[in-house]
């Protein structure tokens, strides 16, 4: 037995989400029987980062235990061989057995991607908000700076998630202006349950100028979903990034 | 009746190319549809470039005579939302009662992209050919040089097109790398059917060194589809710009 990390990159489009639902076809099933057909065994992925339906990922890591014939160098081309072509194994690594690609992490990066102009792009509609109005960049990246630090993040989680604490340290809030839109990215140790969605909603809600940035801390403090934003689509959210202490990802190749 | 002609972006993926067919759909039913509901009569469109199956858009040009009730400068968003979000008018103008987008077309340029790298990506599938063998870009740009100029193209055309002369001019070939790949651009006077897929072949096979560049002007002597090479897949070709003089673009706004 050996402990496999793929990194995976997918468009998210077509899928109920990564995580295995009673309705709807999950990344995780397709991946799930694309290597059992290799293991000739059943084989369970745990994913760093459950992302909705819609939701798309550019470098996610898993993990799973089994025992393949196949050499690991050759793993991501026999895999993506049984997976559709918007779900892509980038790569393959052995780890410590007791790497854990969920409780491992230390930190996730999403990017959010909007986009603006009067009339939508025809390639862009997946991958995307797109928003004609023009937003008041500058605003967003005041009330962006606000929400980073350790807050209690329950007026931005979306209601009936179960969580034993809502408290999560937004390390960074990034903005980059693009060709024709704007990117956030949101590092934090921990996201609640469409968390990045529902702050990106209210950040457009104060760039649009319907809130004031000055507001946010308020926000946080109500601790109530309503005083918050509208929920971003799912088009524009990509898990970008997965952070792990450095030894583990180096960790004995088993 | 005004003459408008209309900017279009489009998403191949889905459709069986601009021109209709008796199967599959069709971009032109989906827009002759859309504007018969503004128009309230039945429209038929012109459009300067028939694109195949799964081929992009980036700026077509159409052309239709009606009399439409909604303002010019409204009609591209009444149009999109009666359209798929896969095609989008981008802009409309009345134009010259005579103005017709294909035949007023002095030229066109199409763009082809393709990504290189050792795993497809998830999110290019549809917008590129993929090419995991490294290419040999300068023999690429030579060969491409060889093309331009006016020539008979007969080795380029798909058999089974008729038209009257296979005689065409390319004007320029331009070669851009980018991120993880290249990006060919082919402007002519005209192209014959499939020609640009038939070029793009060509100059892979002479990139990954099946194909010497010096062999380009024995293939257009020999007028031999046979002696040309592949075709290149429909997804990395995109119609990026239509040439009209500039007088005809300004004409009088009705």
């Amino acid at each position: 037995m050996a402990n496999y990390r793929l990194i995976l990159e997918y468009d998210g489009t077509a899928y109920n989400g990564f995580q295995i639902q009673s309705n709807g076809i999950t990344i995780q099933e397709l991946l799930e029987t694309a290597l059992a057909r290799i293991a000739r065994e059943p084989v369970r992925v745990i994913a760093a980062g459950r992302t909705d339906a819609g939701v798309h990922a550019l470098n996610q890591v898993a993990n799973f235990h089994s025992k393949l014939s196949v050499p690991v160098e050759r793993i991501p081309i026999a895999v993506n061989s049984l997976l559709p072509r918007d779900i892509r194994v980038k790569s393959c690594q052995i780890v410590a057995d007791d790497f854990h690609a969920r409780f491992a992490a230390v930190a996730k990066t999403y990017l959010y991607r909007i986009r603006q102009g009067a009339i939508e792009s025809a390639f862009e509609r997946h991958y995307c908000w797109w928003i004609k109005r023009p937003l008041d960049r500058s605003l967003m990246r005041k009330a962006g700076k606000l929400l980073e630090g350790p807050h209690d993040f329950a007026a931005f989680a979306a209601s009936g998630s179960s969580v034993k604490s809502t408290v999560r340290t937004l390390i960074s809030y990034g903005q980059i202006d693009t060709d024709n839109g704007i990117d956030l990215r949101f590092t934090a140790d921990g996201f609640l349950y469409r968390m990045v969605r529902n702050l990106v909603g209210t950040l457009v809600e104060v760039g649009l100028g319907k809130r004031d940035a000055a507001e946010i801390p308020a926000i946080i403090a109500s601790k109530n979903r309503n005083c918050a934003g509208v929920t971003a689509p799912a088009s524009g959210l990509f898990l970008e990034q997965v952070w792990y202490e450095q030894a583990r990802m180096d960790s004995d190749h088993a």
